[in-house]
C-alpha cells in the first residue's frame, strides 16, 4: 500500500449517497487488496505484556534467595504453613486496597483460578451465610455487565449458571437494572465486575455506582459481587481514575459480606508467575480459610516474599507501575492515533480512550463486527473473536471489537489499525448499501 | 531422668502377672514424672522438612533468572500460555514416572490442591467417560486403605463422599476387598492410594497389588484410582523399593483411563514452593485440559523452569534426592533406635521400618493410642492426633500412632522416643491391668 495514492472520502459514510458509498467501497477494496498482498501476520487480541515489559520486573528475580526465606515473624516460607499467606504479603496488598491484613488471603499466581475456585465451591459447599449450596437451588443466574471479560463468562457458563446481560456505561453497569434483579430475584447469585479500567472499555465505576452496589439488599442470602480489581494500579496517564473502596461504602450498609474482591500481579510483574490476592470480610475470610485448609497446605510463599521484598511497600509498587505505564502509554497512543487517522472522518464507529487498563473497546455499526474481523483475518490481522466480550460469545448487536495494544510493537499496532480501519469501512459500506437496497 | 536409675523390667508385659505389671507401672510412672518435670516442648507430628534439608535446594533459587525464561521452543514462561506447563517440565516428570509428555499436566505447587480439584470437578462436571457428575448420583463412596493420609480423607469428607476402610498390609491394600467393592458397587467412585512408601507405614505396593489395580473392572463408568505417588523418589536406604508403573500394568487391560497419578516436589525441593504433577491417559488429559482452560491461564512456569534447569534430567533429580536421603536416614535410624531401646522388650507394640518416605507407623495394644498421646502431650511431646490416619478421625482399634521424624533434630527425636516409650508402657499396663480386673 505504501506509495499508492488512495483517494478516500473525507465525508461521513452515514451522510453519503449510495453512489458515493459505492465509489468509496471501490477505493477501500483496492486499498484492502494491497494491504492483503503484504502478507501480514499481526495479532491484536492478546491482552498480555510483551517481553520488554516483562523485563521491567526481572530485578525481582535477581534478589538473593536467602533474603526471601524468613518472614518478619520468623516463618520459613520454603516450608508448609501460613495457609493464608505470609503476613507481609497480606499487609502489602491490604495497604494497597485500603483494607486490613485480616481481609486478605494470598492465592497462587492466578486470580482467575481464585474466581473459578470461589464459584465452584459456592456451587458445591455454599457461601458464608447461605442456607444451601448454589447447585441445590435449581436454575441460578449471574449478572454480566457487557461488554465484559470473556473468561468470567466462561466460568459461569461451565457450571450451567444462566447469564443475564447488563449494559455498561462510562460510569459502570446500569445500576437500576442490577438493583431490580438482585433485590427481587433470589436466583440471582452474583455479578461479574471489573470496576476499574474495565475489560474491554477501560471505564471506571463512579463513586455513585460503587455506593449503589454497597446499598444492594439481595433477595438471595448467598449473593456475591465478584469485584475483579485486575487493573487497580494500571493507570498509564497523568490522571488516574478514582475508584471508591467498595468495602468502605459497604460499612454504611453492613453489607461487607456481599463482596469478593480479587486482584493479581499478572500485569504488575509476570503474567504467568505473579501472585493473586483475595479480599473479603472477616466472616468470609474465616469461612473460606476453613475450606482452604482442606484444599491445600498453602500457596507459594517464596513468590509472595519475592514480591514483597522487591516492592517493599505500596509506594514501591506504584513506582514500579509507573515504569509499566511509561512503556504502555505509547502503545495506546499509537493505537488511538491509528484509529483516529483511519476512522476519524467516516464516523462509522466509536472507541474508548481509557486512562488505564489493557484494552480499547471499539463499537462499529450494528451488524458489522463479524464481517470486519473476518476481513482482518483474511488480511493477516488477528482480532479478538467477535462476541467474545459477551456471555455465550453472542454480541446481540454484532458491533463490539476489543483492541489489545499491549503485546504488538507500535509499528505493528499502527499497521494493524490501518488494516482494521479499511476492514471497518468495507464492512460498514457493505452493510449500509445492503440495508438501503433492502429498504428500497 | 538423667542420672536416675530406673529398674525397668526386661520381660514382655503380656507374659507378666498382674503383680509384676503393677510394680512395672510404678517404675514407669516415676520415670514419667521425671520426664514431665524436664519441661519439654517437642513435636513429632509434622511430616515436613527442617531448615537444613530445605537448604539442600537453595542452589535452585540461585540460578540466573535470564536462564529460566525461555523454553526450548522459545516460549517466554513469564507470560501467559502453555496451559499444561513448559514442555521440558512435562518431559522431565514424564521420564521420571515412565510416561510420555502427553500424559502430563504441570500443576501449581501443591499436589493436594490438584487432588482436591479433581474431586470437586468430578463432583460437579463429571469425569471422562462418565455419564453424570458424581454429585448427581446420590450417595457415593471412596475406598480408603487404612491407616492412610488424613488430608486425603478430609477431601472426600468435605464433599460428603462416604468412606470405607480397607485394611493395609506390607504389600498394599486388601485387593480382594477392593475388587469386591469396585466391581460390584457402582456407587464406589474412587480409592485413595499412596503406592510407594505409604503414609504412614512406608509400605510399597507389590507388583501383584499394582497388577490387581490395573485389572479392576469397575461397576461405575466414572471410577478413578487416586494414585498419590508423593514419595516415589524418596527412598533413603541402599535398597529402594520397586513400584510397578501402574500405567504399564493398565495397558494389558486397556484400563489406563481409570488412573489419576499425582506427585510433587514438596519433599524434593520446597514444601511450600515446589511444583506439582498430574499424570493420566491421553483421554483424561484432553478432557481435563479442556476444563483447565476455563479455570486458569496456566500455573507458574518460571518455577517449573527453575526445577528443570536445576535438575537437568532424571539422573540429576535422583542425585539431588540422594542428598536428602543422606540427611533423612539418620533421623529415621535415631527414631527406630529410640523405639527399639524403649519398647523392644515390653512387646506391647510393633512399628514399621521403611526404606523411604516420611513416616513410621506404630501400632500399640488396641485401646491405648489416645491415652498414650494424651500422656505424651502432658509431658510436652506433641504426637499426631490419634485416629488422624483414618477416615473421620476414628481409629476403630485405637492403636495406631504416626511418627514423623523429618522435622525434629536427632537429639529431640531420641528424647521424644524415650518419653513416647514411657507413655506407651503406662497406657499398655493400665489397659492390661484394667482388662484383667474387668475379666476377673
Amino acid at each position: 500500500m505504501y506509495g499508492m495514492i488512495v483517494m478516500s472520502s473525507t465525508k461521513s459514510y452515514l451522510e453519503m449517497t449510495n453512489a458515493e458509498r459505492r465509489a468509496e467501497l471501490k477505493v477501500q477494496q483496492r486499498l484492502y487488496e494491497a494491504q492483503k498482498a503484504e502478507g501480514n501476520n499481526l495479532d491484536m487480541c492478546r491482552g498480555k505484556p510483551d517481553a520488554t515489559q516483562l523485563n521491567l520486573s526481572m530485578d525481582m528475580l535477581q534478589q538473593n534467595p536467602y533474603d526471601l526465606i524468613y518472614t518478619r515473624k520468623g516463618t520459613d516460607v520454603r516450608n508448609y504453613g501460613e495457609l493464608a499467606g505470609a503476613d507481609e504479603a497480606k499487609e502489602l496488598f491490604a495497604d494497597l486496597l485500603g483494607l486490613k491484613m485480616e481481609n486478605i488471603i494470598m492465592g497462587g499466581q492466578s486470580s482467575l483460578a481464585l474466581m473459578y475456585d470461589m464459584v465452584i465451591k459456592a456451587c458445591v459447599l455454599g457461601v458464608y451465610g447461605g442456607s444451601k449450596p448454589w447447585l441445590q437451588q435449581g436454575t441460578i443466574h449471574f449478572l454480566c455487565p457487557v461488554p465484559g471479560y470473556d473468561r468470567h463468562f466462561r466460568i459461569t457458563e461451565e457450571f450451567g449458571i444462566d447469564m443475564i446481560n447488563v449494559p455498561m456505561s462510562p460510569t459502570g453497569p446500569d445500576m437500576e437494572m442490577v438493583r431490580q434483579y438482585v433485590e427481587n430475584d433470589p436466583s440471582v447469585k452474583g455479578i461479574w465486575c471489573v470496576p476499574k479500567y474495565s475489560n474491554p472499555q477501560g471505564y471506571t465505576y463512579s463513586p455513585e455506582t460503587v455506593e449503589a452496589f454497597a446499598a444492594l439488599k439481595p433477595a438471595a442470602d448467598d449473593f456475591r459481587i465478584f469485584w475483579d480489581n485486575a487493573y487497580y494500579v494500571h493507570g498509564f496517564r497523568e490522571t488516574d481514575d478514582y475508584l471508591l473502596n467498595i468495602f468502605d461504602a459497604c460499612k454504611k450498609y453492613g453489607s461487607e459480606d456481599m463482596v469478593y474482591e480479587f486482584m493479581s500481579t499478572s500485569k504488575v510483574t509476570f503474567a504467568g508467575a505473579g501472585v493473586a490476592v483475595f479480599a473479603a470480610s472477616p466472616h468470609n475470610i474465616q469461612f473460606l480459610t476453613q475450606q482452604l485448609s482442606v484444599q491445600t497446605l498453602g500457596y507459594d510463599k517464596i513468590n509472595q516474599m519475592r514480591h514483597v521484598k522487591y516492592f517493599k511497600n505500596v509506594e514501591g509498587l506504584r513506582k514500579h507501575m509507573r515504569k509499566q505505564a511509561n512503556y504502555l502509554r505509547p502503545k495506546f497512543d499509537c493505537l488511538l492515533a491509528g484509529l483516529q487517522s483511519g476512522l476519524g472522518t467516516a464516523k462509522i464507529g466509536s472507541w474508548t480512550n481509557p486512562n488505564g487498563g489493557y484494552f480499547v473497546s471499539y463499537d462499529g455499526l450494528p451488524g458489522t463486527a463479524r464481517r470486519c474481523v473476518q476481513l482482518c483475518a483474511d488480511a493477516g490481522v488477528k482480532m479478538t473473536s467477535p462476541g467474545s466480550c459477551f456471555p455465550y460469545g453472542i454480541d446481540p448487536e454484532d458491533k463490539n471489537i476489543r483492541l489489545a495494544p499491549s503485546y504488538p510493537s507500535t509499528a505493528e499496532l499502527y499497521k494493524s489499525m490501518n488494516i482494521f480501519s479499511t476492514c471497518q469501512k468495507i464492512a460498514a459500506l457493505e452493510m449500509l448499501l445492503g440495508q438501503d437496497k433492502a429498504e428500497s
